[in-house]
Protein backbone atom coordinates (compact mmCIF):
# COMPACT_ATOMS: atom_id res chain seq x y z
CA UNK A 1 0.00 0.00 0.00
CA UNK A 2 1.61 3.74 -1.26
CA UNK A 3 0.01 5.03 2.83
CA UNK A 4 2.57 2.02 4.02
CA UNK A 5 5.77 3.23 1.88
CA UNK A 6 5.36 6.97 2.71
CA UNK A 7 4.55 6.13 6.21
CA UNK A 8 7.71 4.16 6.43
CA UNK A 9 9.92 7.04 4.58
CA UNK A 10 8.69 10.02 6.71
CA UNK A 11 10.60 10.72 10.28
CA UNK A 12 10.33 13.45 12.90
CA UNK A 13 13.00 15.79 11.05
CA UNK A 14 15.69 17.29 13.52
CA UNK A 15 17.64 18.85 11.03
CA UNK A 16 16.08 20.76 7.76
CA UNK A 17 18.12 22.13 4.60
CA UNK A 18 17.42 25.61 3.38
CA UNK A 19 15.29 24.07 0.29
CA UNK A 20 11.53 25.88 0.33
CA UNK A 21 8.27 23.67 -0.42
CA UNK A 22 6.54 25.26 -3.76
CA UNK A 23 3.28 26.90 -2.71
CA UNK A 24 1.83 24.25 -4.93
CA UNK A 25 2.47 21.42 -2.33
CA UNK A 26 1.88 23.31 0.82
CA UNK A 27 -1.96 24.15 -0.55
CA UNK A 28 -2.28 20.68 -1.49
CA UNK A 29 -1.12 19.55 1.94
CA UNK A 30 -3.67 22.15 3.18
CA UNK A 31 -6.60 21.05 1.19
CA UNK A 32 -5.88 17.30 2.51
CA UNK A 33 -5.76 18.51 5.82
CA UNK A 34 -9.40 20.30 5.36
CA UNK A 35 -10.88 17.16 4.07
CA UNK A 36 -9.89 15.53 7.55
CA UNK A 37 -13.10 14.19 9.22
CA UNK A 38 -14.21 16.21 12.35
CA UNK A 39 -16.72 15.08 15.24
CA UNK A 40 -20.15 16.40 14.09
CA UNK A 41 -18.04 17.53 11.20
CA UNK A 42 -17.80 20.96 11.98
CA UNK A 43 -14.07 21.45 12.03
CA UNK A 44 -13.32 22.58 15.13
CA UNK A 45 -10.10 24.33 14.50
CA UNK A 46 -7.90 26.73 11.68
CA UNK A 47 -5.04 26.67 10.28
CA UNK A 48 -2.06 29.54 10.24
CA UNK A 49 0.78 28.89 7.54
CA UNK A 50 3.45 30.84 8.59
CA UNK A 51 6.65 31.67 6.47
CA UNK A 52 7.71 35.22 8.07
CA UNK A 53 10.81 34.74 9.44
CA UNK A 54 10.29 37.28 12.10
CA UNK A 55 7.39 35.96 13.47
CA UNK A 56 8.74 32.20 13.50
CA UNK A 57 11.43 33.79 15.21
CA UNK A 58 9.55 35.31 18.43
CA UNK A 59 7.44 31.89 18.19
CA UNK A 60 10.64 29.60 18.56
CA UNK A 61 11.67 31.98 21.84
CA UNK A 62 12.49 29.37 24.32
CA UNK A 63 11.10 26.10 22.94
CA UNK A 64 14.03 23.88 22.37
CA UNK A 65 12.77 22.76 18.83
CA UNK A 66 14.44 24.60 16.25
CA UNK A 67 12.22 23.49 13.24
CA UNK A 68 9.52 26.40 14.81
CA UNK A 69 12.10 28.73 12.75
CA UNK A 70 14.51 26.82 10.96
CA UNK A 71 12.49 24.90 8.35
CA UNK A 72 10.47 26.05 5.25
CA UNK A 73 6.91 26.95 6.29
CA UNK A 74 5.35 25.85 10.05
CA UNK A 75 1.49 24.70 10.40
CA UNK A 76 -0.10 25.90 13.64
CA UNK A 77 -3.47 23.75 14.28
CA UNK A 78 -5.51 26.25 16.46
CA UNK A 79 -8.28 24.82 18.08
CA UNK A 80 -11.72 26.62 19.28
CA UNK A 81 -11.67 27.07 23.13
CA UNK A 82 -15.54 26.99 22.37
CA UNK A 83 -18.42 26.20 20.00
CA UNK A 84 -20.89 28.83 20.29
CA UNK A 85 -24.46 28.78 18.45
CA UNK A 86 -23.23 30.88 15.88
CA UNK A 87 -20.27 29.11 14.64
CA UNK A 88 -22.79 26.43 15.18
CA UNK A 89 -25.28 28.43 13.00
CA UNK A 90 -23.40 29.28 10.11
CA UNK A 91 -21.97 25.83 9.93
CA UNK A 92 -25.25 24.54 9.50
CA UNK A 93 -26.00 26.90 6.94
CA UNK A 94 -23.10 26.36 4.74
CA UNK A 95 -23.77 22.82 5.05
CA UNK A 96 -27.44 23.67 3.85
CA UNK A 97 -25.96 25.50 1.03
CA UNK A 98 -23.42 22.92 -0.23
CA UNK A 99 -25.77 20.37 -0.24
CA UNK A 100 -27.99 21.96 -1.94
CA UNK A 101 -31.19 22.09 0.63
CA UNK A 102 -33.27 24.84 1.88
CA UNK A 103 -32.54 26.92 4.27
CA UNK A 104 -33.96 25.59 8.27
CA UNK A 105 -33.68 22.21 6.46
CA UNK A 106 -30.90 21.16 8.99
CA UNK A 107 -32.80 22.86 12.30
CA UNK A 108 -32.93 19.50 13.76
CA UNK A 109 -28.84 18.77 13.62
CA UNK A 110 -28.71 22.93 15.06
CA UNK A 111 -31.07 22.31 17.61
CA UNK A 112 -29.08 19.08 18.91
CA UNK A 113 -25.58 20.20 18.52
CA UNK A 114 -26.54 24.04 20.48
CA UNK A 115 -27.23 22.30 23.99
CA UNK A 116 -25.02 19.85 23.46
CA UNK A 117 -22.01 22.16 22.96
CA UNK A 118 -23.16 24.56 25.44
CA UNK A 119 -23.14 22.21 28.13
CA UNK A 120 -19.88 21.72 28.04
CA UNK A 121 -17.35 23.01 30.21
CA UNK A 122 -14.95 25.57 28.00
CA UNK A 123 -11.90 22.66 28.60
CA UNK A 124 -13.90 20.38 27.67
CA UNK A 125 -14.64 21.94 24.45
CA UNK A 126 -10.92 22.77 23.99
CA UNK A 127 -9.49 19.07 24.33
CA UNK A 128 -12.26 18.10 22.36
CA UNK A 129 -11.42 20.74 19.26
CA UNK A 130 -8.10 19.73 20.11
CA UNK A 131 -8.34 16.36 19.46
CA UNK A 132 -10.08 16.68 16.37
CA UNK A 133 -7.23 18.79 15.20
CA UNK A 134 -4.62 15.65 15.53
CA UNK A 135 -6.91 13.99 13.03
CA UNK A 136 -5.93 16.95 10.60
CA UNK A 137 -2.47 16.15 11.80
CA UNK A 138 -2.09 12.91 11.36
CA UNK A 139 -3.59 13.76 7.41
CA UNK A 140 -1.05 16.50 7.43
CA UNK A 141 1.47 13.88 8.11
CA UNK A 142 0.95 11.48 5.49
CA UNK A 143 -0.23 14.45 2.67
CA UNK A 144 3.27 15.87 3.31
CA UNK A 145 4.99 12.47 2.44
CA UNK A 146 3.10 11.37 -0.37
CA UNK A 147 4.32 14.80 -1.77
CA UNK A 148 8.32 13.48 -0.24
CA UNK A 149 7.89 16.55 1.89
CA UNK A 150 9.86 16.67 5.43
CA UNK A 151 7.57 17.42 8.52
CA UNK A 152 8.19 17.68 12.18
CA UNK A 153 5.55 17.47 14.24
CA UNK A 154 5.91 19.16 17.75
CA UNK A 155 3.85 19.73 21.04
CA UNK A 156 7.47 21.17 22.84
CA UNK A 157 6.35 25.24 22.06
CA UNK A 158 4.73 27.65 24.44
CA UNK A 159 0.94 28.11 24.00
CA UNK A 160 0.31 31.10 25.86
CA UNK A 161 3.01 32.45 23.18
CA UNK A 162 1.85 31.18 20.32
CA UNK A 163 -1.80 32.39 20.98
CA UNK A 164 -0.02 35.78 21.66
CA UNK A 165 1.99 36.56 19.07
CA UNK A 166 -0.72 34.61 16.25
CA UNK A 167 -3.78 36.78 17.97
CA UNK A 168 -5.85 33.55 18.52
CA UNK A 169 -7.49 34.46 21.81
CA UNK A 170 -9.14 36.88 20.20
CA UNK A 171 -10.44 34.35 17.54
CA UNK A 172 -11.53 32.68 20.19
CA UNK A 173 -8.39 30.01 19.40
CA UNK A 174 -5.36 28.34 20.88
CA UNK A 175 -2.42 26.41 19.47
CA UNK A 176 -3.26 22.95 19.77
CA UNK A 177 0.13 21.14 18.28
CA UNK A 178 2.32 22.48 15.23
CA UNK A 179 4.15 21.04 12.15
CA UNK A 180 7.06 22.44 10.48
CA UNK A 181 7.47 21.48 6.78
CA UNK A 182 10.72 21.86 4.49
CA UNK A 183 13.56 19.20 3.20
CA UNK A 184 15.36 17.03 5.40
CA UNK A 185 19.26 17.63 5.88
CA UNK A 186 20.39 14.17 5.48
CA UNK A 187 23.87 14.87 5.96
CA UNK A 188 23.33 16.86 9.61
CA UNK A 189 20.46 14.72 10.91
CA UNK A 190 21.86 12.36 13.11
CA UNK A 191 18.10 11.02 12.67
CA UNK A 192 17.77 10.30 9.04
CA UNK A 193 19.68 7.41 8.60
CA UNK A 194 18.25 5.51 11.71
CA UNK A 195 15.61 2.54 11.36
CA UNK A 196 12.49 3.59 12.67
CA UNK A 197 10.88 2.76 16.05
CA UNK A 198 7.88 0.64 16.06
CA UNK A 199 5.97 -1.49 18.72
CA UNK A 200 5.50 -5.39 17.13
CA UNK A 201 1.91 -5.54 15.77
CA UNK A 202 1.12 -8.37 18.15
CA UNK A 203 1.95 -5.87 21.35
CA UNK A 204 0.32 -3.19 19.68
CA UNK A 205 -2.87 -4.43 18.55
CA UNK A 206 -5.24 -7.47 19.70
CA UNK A 207 -8.02 -9.21 17.67
CA UNK A 208 -10.81 -10.62 19.65
CA UNK A 209 -12.52 -12.99 17.06
CA UNK B 1 -2.49 13.75 -4.87
CA UNK B 2 -4.10 9.77 -4.11
CA UNK B 3 -4.56 11.26 -0.77
CA UNK B 4 -7.26 13.85 -1.54
CA UNK B 5 -8.94 11.65 -3.94
CA UNK B 6 -9.13 9.19 -1.22
CA UNK B 7 -10.12 11.73 1.56
CA UNK B 8 -13.09 12.99 -0.69
CA UNK B 9 -14.32 9.32 -1.98
CA UNK B 10 -14.98 8.36 2.03
CA UNK B 11 -17.21 9.98 4.54
CA UNK B 12 -18.67 8.69 7.84
CA UNK B 13 -20.47 6.01 6.79
CA UNK B 14 -24.06 6.00 8.99
CA UNK B 15 -25.38 1.93 7.00
CA UNK B 16 -22.78 -1.00 6.13
CA UNK B 17 -23.53 -3.91 3.85
CA UNK B 18 -22.93 -7.08 5.34
CA UNK B 19 -19.61 -7.54 3.41
CA UNK B 20 -16.88 -8.17 5.46
CA UNK B 21 -13.49 -6.86 4.87
CA UNK B 22 -10.90 -9.22 4.74
CA UNK B 23 -8.60 -9.38 7.25
CA UNK B 24 -5.75 -8.74 4.77
CA UNK B 25 -7.09 -5.45 4.47
CA UNK B 26 -7.14 -5.40 8.38
CA UNK B 27 -3.57 -5.79 8.91
CA UNK B 28 -2.71 -3.35 6.03
CA UNK B 29 -5.20 -1.15 7.94
CA UNK B 30 -3.50 -2.15 11.70
CA UNK B 31 0.23 -2.01 10.49
CA UNK B 32 -0.50 1.96 8.65
CA UNK B 33 -1.28 2.72 12.58
CA UNK B 34 1.06 1.26 14.09
CA UNK B 35 3.50 3.39 11.75
CA UNK B 36 1.48 6.66 12.84
CA UNK B 37 3.95 9.19 14.69
CA UNK B 38 3.15 9.89 18.31
CA UNK B 39 4.60 12.58 20.76
CA UNK B 40 7.89 11.54 22.08
CA UNK B 41 7.71 8.51 19.62
CA UNK B 42 6.32 6.02 22.73
CA UNK B 43 3.28 5.23 20.88
CA UNK B 44 0.83 5.85 24.12
CA UNK B 45 -2.10 3.60 23.05
CA UNK B 46 -3.31 0.22 21.54
CA UNK B 47 -5.75 -1.19 19.48
CA UNK B 48 -8.29 -3.64 19.78
CA UNK B 49 -9.95 -5.13 16.18
CA UNK B 50 -13.48 -6.58 17.78
CA UNK B 51 -15.30 -9.08 15.12
CA UNK B 52 -16.87 -10.82 18.61
CA UNK B 53 -20.77 -10.47 17.61
CA UNK B 54 -21.35 -10.99 21.30
CA UNK B 55 -18.94 -8.54 22.33
CA UNK B 56 -20.05 -5.59 19.82
CA UNK B 57 -23.70 -6.11 20.89
CA UNK B 58 -22.51 -5.68 24.44
CA UNK B 59 -20.85 -2.55 23.21
CA UNK B 60 -22.99 -0.89 21.62
CA UNK B 61 -25.51 -0.85 24.25
CA UNK B 62 -27.71 2.81 24.83
CA UNK B 63 -25.36 4.40 21.76
CA UNK B 64 -26.99 5.72 18.91
CA UNK B 65 -24.08 4.25 16.62
CA UNK B 66 -25.43 1.05 15.25
CA UNK B 67 -22.04 0.87 13.49
CA UNK B 68 -20.68 0.03 16.44
CA UNK B 69 -22.04 -3.25 16.05
CA UNK B 70 -23.19 -3.80 12.23
CA UNK B 71 -20.29 -3.14 10.45
CA UNK B 72 -17.69 -5.78 9.60
CA UNK B 73 -15.38 -4.46 12.40
CA UNK B 74 -14.60 -2.36 15.13
CA UNK B 75 -11.78 -1.05 16.35
CA UNK B 76 -10.92 0.63 19.45
CA UNK B 77 -8.51 3.35 20.20
CA UNK B 78 -7.38 2.63 23.43
CA UNK B 79 -4.82 4.83 25.65
CA UNK B 80 -3.21 4.98 28.22
CA UNK B 81 -4.25 6.27 31.41
CA UNK B 82 -0.42 6.81 32.82
CA UNK B 83 2.86 6.33 31.81
CA UNK B 84 4.95 4.68 33.91
CA UNK B 85 8.39 4.25 34.59
CA UNK B 86 8.38 0.87 33.80
CA UNK B 87 6.55 1.12 30.14
CA UNK B 88 9.28 4.07 29.48
CA UNK B 89 12.35 1.16 30.39
CA UNK B 90 10.76 -1.12 28.23
CA UNK B 91 10.50 1.55 25.22
CA UNK B 92 13.27 2.92 25.32
CA UNK B 93 14.95 -1.06 25.47
CA UNK B 94 12.81 -1.69 22.60
CA UNK B 95 14.45 1.24 20.84
CA UNK B 96 17.99 0.55 21.32
CA UNK B 97 17.44 -3.10 20.32
CA UNK B 98 15.68 -1.95 17.39
CA UNK B 99 18.68 0.47 16.46
CA UNK B 100 21.25 -1.87 17.19
CA UNK B 101 22.70 0.71 20.51
CA UNK B 102 24.22 -0.94 23.11
CA UNK B 103 22.35 -1.02 26.12
CA UNK B 104 22.29 1.92 27.81
CA UNK B 105 22.80 4.13 25.33
CA UNK B 106 19.45 5.88 25.35
CA UNK B 107 19.68 6.45 29.17
CA UNK B 108 19.37 9.96 28.46
CA UNK B 109 16.00 9.79 26.63
CA UNK B 110 14.75 7.53 29.31
CA UNK B 111 16.15 9.86 32.17
CA UNK B 112 13.97 12.59 30.31
CA UNK B 113 11.12 11.24 29.72
CA UNK B 114 10.40 9.07 33.06
CA UNK B 115 10.09 12.52 35.48
CA UNK B 116 8.32 14.18 32.42
CA UNK B 117 5.32 12.08 32.65
CA UNK B 118 5.89 11.31 36.60
CA UNK B 119 5.34 15.11 36.86
CA UNK B 120 1.78 15.01 34.83
CA UNK B 121 -1.38 14.36 36.96
CA UNK B 122 -3.63 11.64 35.34
CA UNK B 123 -5.75 13.51 34.03
CA UNK B 124 -2.84 15.33 31.68
CA UNK B 125 -1.30 12.05 30.91
CA UNK B 126 -4.99 10.41 29.72
CA UNK B 127 -5.82 13.42 27.37
CA UNK B 128 -2.27 13.68 25.98
CA UNK B 129 -2.34 9.56 25.28
CA UNK B 130 -5.47 10.47 23.57
CA UNK B 131 -4.60 12.89 21.39
CA UNK B 132 -1.88 10.52 19.69
CA UNK B 133 -4.64 7.92 19.46
CA UNK B 134 -6.37 10.85 17.25
CA UNK B 135 -3.37 10.90 15.30
CA UNK B 136 -3.68 7.06 14.42
CA UNK B 137 -7.25 7.65 13.87
CA UNK B 138 -6.23 10.14 10.74
CA UNK B 139 -4.05 7.52 9.68
CA UNK B 140 -6.66 4.73 10.05
CA UNK B 141 -9.34 6.96 7.85
CA UNK B 142 -7.10 7.34 5.24
CA UNK B 143 -5.44 3.28 5.24
CA UNK B 144 -9.36 2.59 5.03
CA UNK B 145 -9.79 4.62 1.93
CA UNK B 146 -7.23 3.63 0.15
CA UNK B 147 -8.13 0.40 0.20
CA UNK B 148 -11.96 1.21 -0.54
CA UNK B 149 -12.87 0.14 2.79
CA UNK B 150 -15.68 2.14 4.56
CA UNK B 151 -15.35 3.45 7.71
CA UNK B 152 -17.33 6.06 10.79
CA UNK B 153 -15.03 7.21 13.42
CA UNK B 154 -17.00 7.80 16.41
CA UNK B 155 -17.03 9.35 19.64
CA UNK B 156 -20.74 8.59 20.54
CA UNK B 157 -19.96 5.66 22.91
CA UNK B 158 -20.38 4.51 26.56
CA UNK B 159 -16.57 4.46 27.65
CA UNK B 160 -16.72 3.03 31.21
CA UNK B 161 -19.20 0.46 29.19
CA UNK B 162 -15.78 -0.45 26.90
CA UNK B 163 -13.78 -0.19 29.78
CA UNK B 164 -15.47 -2.69 31.18
CA UNK B 165 -16.55 -5.18 29.05
CA UNK B 166 -12.28 -5.04 27.25
CA UNK B 167 -11.07 -5.29 30.57
CA UNK B 168 -8.86 -2.08 29.79
CA UNK B 169 -8.52 -0.27 33.29
CA UNK B 170 -7.10 -3.20 34.16
CA UNK B 171 -4.22 -2.87 31.24
CA UNK B 172 -4.26 0.75 32.41
CA UNK B 173 -6.02 1.87 29.31
CA UNK B 174 -9.06 3.71 28.73
CA UNK B 175 -11.39 3.52 25.60
CA UNK B 176 -10.50 7.28 23.24
CA UNK B 177 -12.47 6.84 20.25
CA UNK B 178 -13.34 4.31 17.75
CA UNK B 179 -13.71 3.28 14.03
CA UNK B 180 -16.20 0.78 12.67
CA UNK B 181 -15.05 -0.69 9.39
CA UNK B 182 -16.89 -2.40 5.97
CA UNK B 183 -18.47 -1.33 3.03
CA UNK B 184 -21.12 1.26 2.47
CA UNK B 185 -24.77 0.43 1.75
CA UNK B 186 -25.14 2.50 -0.82
CA UNK B 187 -28.67 1.99 -1.30
CA UNK B 188 -29.83 2.46 2.42
CA UNK B 189 -27.45 5.27 3.46
CA UNK B 190 -28.84 8.55 2.78
CA UNK B 191 -25.65 10.27 3.45
CA UNK B 192 -23.76 8.33 0.37
CA UNK B 193 -25.05 10.23 -1.87
CA UNK B 194 -25.06 13.57 -0.30
CA UNK B 195 -22.01 16.33 -1.29
CA UNK B 196 -19.16 16.31 1.00
CA UNK B 197 -18.99 20.01 3.65
CA UNK B 198 -15.57 21.49 4.30
CA UNK B 199 -15.22 25.05 4.61
CA UNK B 200 -13.72 27.52 2.02
CA UNK B 201 -9.89 26.99 2.43
CA UNK B 202 -9.68 30.64 2.81
CA UNK B 203 -11.85 30.35 6.00
CA UNK B 204 -9.95 27.39 7.40
CA UNK B 205 -6.75 28.62 6.73
CA UNK B 206 -4.64 31.70 6.99
CA UNK B 207 -1.06 32.19 5.48
CA UNK B 208 1.26 34.47 7.04
CA UNK B 209 4.14 35.63 4.62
Amino acid sequence: MELIKNLQWRYAVKKYSDESVSENKIDQIIEAINLSASSCGIQPYRLMVITNPAIRQKLAEGSFNAQIHASSHLLVFAAFNTITSGYIADYVAMMEEQRNLESGALNALKDTLTPYFSGQTAQQTAIWSSKQAYIGLGTALIAAAELKVDATPMEGFNPELFDEVLGLSEKNLHASVILSLGYRDTDNDYLASLPKVRLPISEFSKKID
